[in-house]
């Protein structure tokens, strides 16, 4: 793994810092010599630092007033729905999908018994990046059976929402049947969608979605940015 | 971050490969020399990075058999009702826990949020190591109103468990109000505890429980192993 540079570390330690709430959205953070100080680097590093994080949106500056914290880390409801639209709106950011790719293939073995078809079986695979406030919080995979759903793969281009695409292929509702949460390194790739360090913690989530009769539609990855999103999870 | 040396590396990455199931529970693992030929590293090493996992209970040698997967990664269910001992003994792992320390203190204002009493009011602190087939997968850190559980330091510290325990104390049943679950990377401490390297990716689970009448008595904050545990939301 390389090395991560300085002005990197400090953008992922005052990253930490405010997903802990450490710093609150519309805190403002210690100045430029403040954090140099504190860091042990010249205010250049921090100057860079900084910079990194006003492009992934987590903080903006104001001209003589200093840098301000600007993006809250996304709660992330896991349970029986799970709308991406939904739950970033909720928190009072604006959801975006980016389209990577829009593929069909082969079903492998693990798509197949996921989504109950035949391995070899056609899917559709989306692959995108999920944003909130124009910061990515999760690269996504999900494979959904072609056959079933001939209109999808325009449905998705047009939509970019997996939740219009299946209503508009008669999928009104869906549900989840359960959601595996592992903790990962990002790897090179990851890390260069997520804006992260290579290595840094991801949270990864497997889940099927079942239409209403239990069949499933959906069968979703998404490795989420450890230090921008946190999963919840309600009992009560 | 110091420089993971090259049998650990190779303990990391077979343990991955049995946590992603490439590897099941009984299966027989290559031999040495075609780890070391897939490594590109001399049988020895192949050893080592082996006799780790060996005293992780992950795997087990069979004289003149092989080296066979002992320990699934442990499924552990999220939702209302958690229970350290149910969940990993549905697994069909043996459940234990190790007591690190029970003190006795002044609750800080995250503590007395979450538990609904005055900072400074006294807090009990149970820090311990959870342990499925006698390898560890969690390190907790769970605080409880101590004025009104007199009697819990001795329930904990004579049952461990903590279900058992508030049982003692009155509280029959309690739930989970929610779970907060991040990425984040192993600390020195917690790498040390949990027997894996630092920086490794650990998934952290923040709850608090609450009693029949929505009365918190345990605030818990857990940090897992991320390549020994998946933790599973069930949604339908």
């Amino acid at each position: 793994m390389a090395r991560t540079p300085l002005w990197k570390s400090i953008a992922i330690a005052l990253t930490a810092d405010i997903a802990e709430a450490r710093y609150a959205t519309g805190d403002r953070l210690p100045t430029e010599a403040q954090l140099a100080a504190k860091f042990g680097v010249n205010r250049h590093t921090v100057r860079r630092a900084l910079s990194e994080m006003a492009d992934q949106g987590l903080v903006h500056a104001r001209r003589g007033a200093g840098v301000f914290v600007a993006a809250r880390p996304t709660d992330y409801p896991i349970g029986r729905r799970v709308r991406f639209h939904r739950n970033v709106a909720a928190g009072g950011q604006l959801p975006s999908k980016k389209l990577l790719s829009l593929d069909a293939r082969a079903a492998d073995t693990r798509e197949a018994e996921a989504l109950a078809i035949a391995p070899g079986d056609p899917v559709l695979v989306y692959d995108g990046l999920s944003l909130a406030d124009n910061a990515p919080i999760a690269l996504f995979s999900s494979s959904f059976p072609a056959a079933r759903f001939p209109g999808l793969r325009d449905a998705l281009s047009e939509t970019r929402s997996v939740t219009e695409a299946l209503a508009r292929c008669g999928v009104a509702d869906y549900t989840r049947q359960q959601t595996r949460i592992t903790a990962k390194q990002a790897n090179a790739t990851q890390a260069l969608h997520l804006r992260v360090a290579e290595g840094s913690p991801i949270l990864r989530t497997i889940a099927v979605n079942v239409d209403a009769d239990g069949v499933p539609v959906e069968y979703g990855r998404t490795w989420f940015a450890g230090d921008r999103v946190t999963l919840t999870v309600d009992g009560t």
